[in-house]
């Protein structure tokens, strides 16, 4: 039998609900919109966008993607927020990463309206989670790997999890997702970074291992306990003279040695990517139904 | 010697250094004002709004304390609050606790404007305090251990950190505090809990003890390991027919049996208590600089 945990199928499941969702709200006279705004050419952030737009649009969302030239100003960033904040057509809104050097990312996400933030980047929304309150938006590729641990049937409840890695897009919100009291949570959770003394000694005792750190194929065999879970949340660019790119993406887990220990695995890719798409239009689901109220 | 850590002490040096502040505000004009609500005739709550307006007016801080009578609507608590945020006079805002039932605490707390929130525990400054956003306010207690901690000379980039306990006033916080890259933190974090399988365990092997579950005693000398710095912040009335009142005050530390195993160990009271206060109107000081920037 297979450990795989089929991030696609999942996604898929998240997918059909979504549409759904969008499906009754037009109903009611209400299409779902979504924003994306890039600044600059960027072109990992092009396919990114692309393909979230795609997607949107299978599921009868509206979307938009507001392309701004690489020296826009933050001022002019933030003022094109603000009007969008104030356009009851856009439900949600995005501003994909990266950005230019001279915007400091931080101030762009703290002004998108926490009602549109279907990223789950703004501090309100960080906080929130963070106090258990399920009024805000969780970011996207934790929810997705929170999504596929539950829909895997791993019991989360009182399991030993050990969280790899300390973003504030991944590992933090993982943390504050598992920490919580209540079903499908209430995990010990323990956050391991850079500055963790036995990090491998750690590792060993999880019950679900969830890296987040980008390292390349950091988790070794020897470093899971058998039968744990794995989720490897990593996308790291490494050279490989046998493809014609000359590089290959690879996960933060040595899948091949990782997965006879494991109980089950997230292959990678196929594992969390497909999770964000699905869980960001989820959350641009949820903006459109609490607009709607 | 001793391996006390002396709450006390370090509360009055904060104070020291407030006091200060608080004089090079007046001396251009600022008076720091701190508002205080109290809701009802809870008699803890008047002692604790007493404590604290006591040391305000020796660091020449200006407070007031808001009565409200127990059958107060939120509608109307929260219209006060609306005032006093609109009130330049007044640089922090704390709303006592508790409140009536018939209250909401989380709506009252995320009415209290973010620059006004002196106890950190609007969702804005939660989410900065795990963003890591120095901004934010430090919700007291938390930041109170942690400065114990720092001028006690403990070693906490790299320790092995166990907090006991979750709530959003202590727990949470204590770990977004502890987890942060950088100096005085980078601490590996674990949160223990009433989900937690092994709390034993997990104790034994933390280089620093954080208990914060409100469960008195509840920390056995066999529970930690030997040198362990041992921080209590514990506040529990237990049952004592030799008290006059019937009752007595015990921490979430077995502080008799610990002291010995412990390298270092905060009394109760005496401990942690005192910080408090501290890190309150250090917190009201930065509020009234914030806003007269």
């Amino acid at each position: 039998m297979s450990n795989l945990i089929d991030g696609r199928a999942i996604a898929q499941q998240i997918h059909t609900e979504t549409g759904r969702r969008v499906a009754s709200l037009k109903d009611r006279g209400i299409t779902p919109g979504l924003v994306f705004i890039r600044v600059g050419e960027d072109p990992a952030s092009q396919v990114y966008v692309g393909m979230k737009e795609k997607k949107s649009a299978e599921l009868g969302i509206r979307s938009v993607t507001r392309v701004l030239p690489s020296a826009t100003s933050e001022a002019d960033l933030l003022a094109l927020i603000g009007q969008l904040n104030a356009d009851p057509q856009w439900h949600g809104i995005l501003v994909q990463a990266p950005l230019p050097r001279h915007i400091d990312q931080s101030t762009v996400y703290a002004h998108v309206a926490p009602s549109k933030d279907v990223d789950g980047f703004h501090p309100l929304n960080v906080g929130k989670l963070m106090l258990g309150d399920a009024d805000g938006f969780i970011p996207c590729t934790p929810g997705g790997v929170h999504e596929l641990l539950v829909r895997s049937g791993v019991k989360l409840e009182g399991a030993e999890v050990v969280v790899l890695g300390r973003g504030n897009i991944v590992g933090k919100p993982m943390a504050s997702i598992l920490l919580q009291k209540g079903k499908n949570a209430n995990s010990t959770v323990t956050v391991v970074h850079s500055g963790t003394r036995d990090v491998a000694g750690h590792c060993r005792r999880a019950d679900v291992l969830i890296a987040a750190m980008g390292v390349p194929e950091f988790v070794k065999a020897d470093m899971v306990k058998p039968g744990a879970v794995v989720i490897d949340v990593g996308v790291n660019r490494v050279p490989d003279a046998s493809a014609k790119s000359g590089t290959r993406l690879v996960g933060d887990v040595a899948f091949a040695e990782v997965q006879p220990v494991a109980g089950l695995i997230t292959p990678n890719p196929g594992g969390v990517g497909p999770m964000t798409i699905a869980m960001l239009l989820a959350n641009t689901a949820r903006a459109a139904e609490s607009a709607g109220r």
